[in-house]
């Protein structure tokens, strides 16, 4: 059978990064014969080790040669050196919003087998994926300070909404909700008090949703969603909502669904306009790192994404089943390290 | 002993607004004659009722009673029929604003007896107290709406944070830490995309900090925050937050501590010069409204944190013990209806 090329960029980071990203590209390669794909990787080293060295985050010929490449991969970016923003806003936010990610999609499932911090939760009752926008919002960076460090200091920050941005990311939700069998939307705001932003994304959703009569929609103010999170995640299928409360809501997802070492995410561009990127939502844990206690999990379901969104369906389902049957042995067994967890998921997946 | 007189305005408000209050101020007569206090109460007939009869919020001449009075006990607003914000940035908050009450107090605290939702959490494991900003931040009201209803429509809100306000909050948050056995103030904000905002909130930390060497400070991200209330909750102590992550984390707070009908809330303006304003977390929950089915235990204890505020420490101790006790008992009971559980909360603060 003829492969397909894919040009993979893969930015392993920092701390944890590069320990977690060998053990994603390791069961890629495992899938890679079966999928339909051939993967022609480029490493970038960027993070905070080039940030110490050169003070660069993200150039722009790094980011033009990431605009020709089909997908990244990347592990985590960070250390306590770097002063807090620097890499979030210069590297971090700067790629999602350059190569226009206006999809942030966290699923956040339940595997068999995982313990969850709820009591009395099984398998089936935390099944949803929360479509968070990528590229506007609270995050867009506008803001300032005036006399800063003085009494009189005001700092400020901009929630930029626009129709365009809002259209383009309900839409997306409602063709997730529309192939689930539950075929539920809930859109998760604030509308009671940030009355202009929570007014258009209500708006859009009434009027995208007559598009879709299958598709059922409810809206959950943010704090309210956190609480049902913890007391009836069951009632959530498919969650859209706005770029900082997406931030927020699908760390309470990683928690409920066993942990931030099991939470994957991709950045989607879906017009294919620029390539898509593919990130464990944790970050690079430098107290943990160069020990091979990070678990790969996350990297590895971010792979299974990554497939997905390459069209390689029957290899996303191969990996993602490895994972699942690996996770419902884990209760029995002691501690693995993190090649070990990538060798076992590896050998499942080409066995 | 001759009493102290409080003039006390009584906002009942909507739905189970009133059923709760009702409860609370049966509980507040029991304890009253031992309080040192005497309440004179005037009832203030504010909320969706009022709304749909006259078109009005909170009219001036009304702020100007209420600035007149020494605290305020609010029940819930709202129903379906109101459209979103009308009443919460017309009443709520524009109290909240005009009475100045910067801090917004919400302990978080798992009583014996009580079930969380949670597995392996105990009694002692959760025990926090939130100091909530409460006149700024993404709350301030400001922003707007450019090209509305069309394909090119801007919403915008935005932040606005000042060291003014910012330092009188952090300090009331050291202040409280300072007075608890285990002193550690914990800063959540997500100063890695908010930079501006999560600087100011650092620096003010950090200066303020100097004046109170006895507490340890540290910082937490709010989405990691999140996380840590479902899986660790036990990591926090007292925390000082923004307004909009403040109002978040404290509903994930009230559904790990049992429930939002235990949530209490204190709207302080500790200055004095303006009354303070107690209330329970929760709404106006228009589908149990009339059936007696309301749990009136967190406005009993936001009665607590009002004798608290007006120097009434044993009453309060007082009330407290009687509701921790009665929680204690809940287990092995049926279901009670909203009198029946404030009768024997008030029989046990009598006895
Ligand atoms: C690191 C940070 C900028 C980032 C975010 O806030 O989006 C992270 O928390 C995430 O969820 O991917
Ligand atoms: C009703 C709403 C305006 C309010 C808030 O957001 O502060 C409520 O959620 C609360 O927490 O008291």
């Amino acid at each position: 059978m003829a492969s397909r090329s894919i040009h993979l960029a893969v930015i392993p980071g920092d701390g944890i990064g590069p320990e977690v990203v060998a053990e994603g590209l390791k069961v890629l390669d495992a899938v890679a014969p079966a999928s339909g794909l051939s993967f022609e990787r480029t490493s970038y080293d960027l993070g905070a080790a080039r940030w110490h060295r050169t003070g660069e985050t993200l150039p722009d010929s790094v980011l033009e040669e990431l605009r020709g490449q089909d997908a990244i991969l990347l592990g985590a970016v960070g250390d306590p050196g770097v002063p807090s923003g620097v890499l979030e806003r210069g590297l971090l936010l700067r790629a999602r919003f350059e190569l226009d990610h206006y999809v942030n999609l966290r699923p956040v499932k339940l595997f068999p087998g995982v313990s969850t911090p709820l009591a009395g939760v099984d398998t089936g009752d935390i099944d949803m994926v929360v479509v968070r926008e990528g590229t506007e919002g609270p995050y867009a960076g506008v803001g300032g300070v005036l006399r800063k460090g003085t009494p009189h200091e005001v700092a400020t920050q901009e929630s930029v909404n626009t129709a365009y941005g809002v259209e383009r990311v309900v839409r997306y939700a409602f063709e997730q909700a529309a192939a689930r069998p539950r075929r539920k939307l809930t859109l998760v705001h604030k509308d009671n008090v940030l009355t202009f932003a929570g007014d258009l994304y209500q708006r859009v959703l009434k009027r995208v949703g007559e598009e879709y009569p299958q598709v059922t929609t409810d809206y959950c103010h943010v704090d309210a969603a956190t609480m049902f999170f913890v007391n009836q995640p069951g009632r959530f299928d498919v969650v859209v909502t706005d770029n900082l409360f997406g931030d927020i809501i699908t760390d309470i997802g990683a928690a409920i669904a066993g942990g931030i070492g099991l939470a994957a995410s991709g950045n989607i561009n879906p017009d294919g306009t620029a390539p898509s990127m593919f990130e464990p939502v944790h970050g690079s844990a430098p107290d943990i790192a160069g020990q091979g206690k990070a678990d790969p999990t996350a990297t590895i379901l971010s792979v299974v994404m990554l497939l997905d969104h390459l069209g390689a369906t029957d290899a996303a389902r191969r990996v993602e089943r490895a994972v699942s049957d690996d996770l419902a042995e884990r209760a029995g067994q002691g501690a693995r390290t993190t090649a070990q967890i990538g060798d076992a998921i590896a050998k499942r997946v080409s066995g």
